[in-house]
């Protein structure tokens, strides 16, 4: 786990890391939330609605926010306060996600930072750009 | 499971439902996202940093949005477009929370639409607050 302190964050910092979407995370997921909508669960019918399989959540997608946060910039001292995110592509079990987030704003008075995130599959396409706002514990 | 379609997605429909968060869903939420960040795991920790307790992931309280997009508004036949949300008061494991969105706009050309959304705890307090767009499929 990195140990950035609020001090070491500049504009153009970034991180990122690897994970692949498993049928396990899905199952997971959906214990947790409930959601047992069928785009998710059942590929008839996501098939029946133009997509190759059943596609992720896209809440599962950006669940690995709370580890580019938590984990990676800042790490230890991570707090989230805002999240914004757009999924124009959609994410299937299997496939393996590039998570990276890039500092764009710090406010000193708040102890704060922006962070640009973008998600890309194994092929490079993007699957879900936002930004994060993230405080910085001393 | 709703399955409301288009026709009759309108501006001031509201959904909400109800959900306490449990230290299995935070297990269940780790597991997935790889984010030991000792603000979630810790309660020391957390205590050092003037909290009560260990607090719930943000993006774990957010994951309900997939429930209230997919289960309930519109249900069946939901596709999320795009997320924001800000997290003013952290959530407790054992919180019970009020999950619920009320539909601001319809665009009919994209066959989408915009909902605030707003979770509350058991006190009423306001623990995240933002706004979805949400296509829904024919």
């Amino acid at each position: 786990m990195n140990e950035y302190r609020f001090e070491d964050i500049h504009k153009g910092l970034t991180e990122s890391f690897t994970v692949t979407v498993t049928a396990d995370m899905m199952e997971k997921f959906k214990d947790i939330t409930g959601d047992v909508n069928p785009m998710h669960t059942d590929s008839e019918f996501a098939s029946a609605h133009g997509f190759d399989d059943r596609i992720a959540y896209g809440m599962l997608t950006s669940s690995f926010l709370s580890t580019l946060a938590g984990v990676y910039l800042p790490g230890r001292n991570s707090l989230i306060r805002s999240v914004e995110v757009k999924f124009p592509k959609p994410v299937m079990v299997g496939d393996e996600l590039t998570v990276s987030g890039e500092v764009t704003d710090v406010n000193d008075e708040g102890r704060f930072f922006d962070m640009k995130i973008a998600i890309r599959n194994q092929n490079g396409e993007k699957v879900c750009r936002g930004k994060m706002q993230i405080g910085v514990l001393e």
